[in-house]
């Protein structure tokens, strides 16, 4: 493969609009843009200097690489389609979840390249700090995806579809459940006229923590102090919203069991 | 109160510990440190060269402020002590979840000094970015709380007992229990032998988004794109441990539920 390979986008939500950009940066030649809105694949091939289409009948056939960037059910659904007559071309997904024995069960050269990272839109991500995990079905896709995605980013890594599936795992932990927490915590403050914004420094100074602690030494607070006190008086402000209420006893509760461990 | 305020610290917490050194660098004259345990009393008097007491009787009764930084059931349990013959000096204390009005059924000058804030040991703060909420049961000592308290912190606030509590209800959850997503989620990348370093810039995107957008713009993951294949296959992963699975489908639904609102 050339330094100017031709790709073609499968997909073209958060994870594509990101990812497709940083790649056209890097000096890939992003020739199309496939999704079933046009008005989403008109707006990332917008960005990029593609074309957008909207059937999988017009995606080209001769590309060098295809990035599939699809929800994981659409993927599957798709995917006896999208091979069809690529038999020359690397076929690469972006799931954190779908192993890639999927893909190889069709005849072909297919990979892997996950970004652990939460792209939302109207956020810039720098690309070049987000940890990729690479897998191929083939050694020499496997190097070609190591050597040309360390152009993107400074963490491109191995890994195999189990590591994969348990690192996305860890992921939905970490980012998706904490932001969760957050938007809990934003609609009580709301209800009582307090500031979400209060939160900002606190939010800060939890997660600049975690860089020199382990999750156990930072943890604080009413449950690990066992303070039962509080966990109820908290617990009794929650009553008129049960499903909050049954979410931060399971947390508390926890919390204490892994205190004693 | 002269600008050589005279203090005793009832606590040698972590909350105790942060706040009595900032105080001292401020110019408050720390002359004494309670804790029922004498490491934790000689540990703090230490640093900011007070007399380390391990008993209330100890403890003088002329000094200008008391603050009480106790854990709760601690604190209501020794308040009348306390209290006593302290009649002239103002008395605050710390906690997010105690209505003043536990300590004004007392006879005497209270108030509350809270730092909406999470304090570690091994990790510095820098306590003037931090919020402090004020509250005091007379208008002369909560003006001298929020002028005085002001040279520590930019973000110091006026907050009623209630609004308090409020406060603290929402940081359990933005701080403690985010915090507790990235002990689940070391602990499983801990079985799986993947290092816990690889979430890091992970959780910094995370927290950086939410300067930016509101937690819900901010939501990504299989829950809100109700992507039931991934949840369905986490939620197996998970089979062995039944606790952090119930935690895994309560935050989900609850992020499904909070979408369709």
């Amino acid at each position: 493969m050339g330094s100017r390979e031709r790709v073609v986008f499968i997909g073209a939500g958060h994870v594509a609009t990101h990812l497709a950009q940083a790649m056209a940066r890097k000096g890939f030649d992003i020739e199309q843009v496939y999704s079933r809105t046009s008005d989403s694949a008109e707006s990332l091939a917008k960005l990029i200097e593609a074309e957008a289409v909207t059937s999988l009948d017009c995606v080209k056939t001769d590309a060098d690489l295809y990035v599939i960037s699809l929800r994981d059910n659409a993927l599957l659904e798709l995917l006896p389609q999208i091979v069809a007559n690529k038999k020359e071309s690397l076929i690469v997904h972006t799931s954190g979840s779908i192993p890639l024995a999927l893909l190889d069960k069709y005849e072909g050269r297919f990979g892997v390249v996950y970004p652990m990272q939460t792209f939302s839109k109207n956020k810039e991500v720098d690309l070049s700090k987000v940890h990729l995990f690479i897998e191929a079905n083939n050694a020499q896709d496997e190097r070609y995806l190591l050597d040309r995605f360390s152009t993107l980013s400074q963490e491109v890594h191995r890994a195999n579809s189990e590591q994969r599936q348990k690192l996305h795992l860890a992921a939905v932990f970490v980012c998706n459940f904490t932001n969760h927490m957050y938007t809990l915590a934003a609609d009580l403050l709301d209800q009582y006229d307090l500031p979400f914004e209060a939160m900002h420094t606190l939010i800060k100074e939890t997660t600049e923590k975690i860089a020199l602690l382990t999750p156990q030494e930072a943890q604080t607070g009413p449950a690990v102090r066992q303070d039962t006190d509080v966990i109820n008086r908290h617990l009794a402000m929650l009553a008129c919203r049960p499903d909050t209420q049954d979410i931060y006893r399971k947390i508390s509760n926890s919390i204490i069991k892994y205190k004693s461990k």
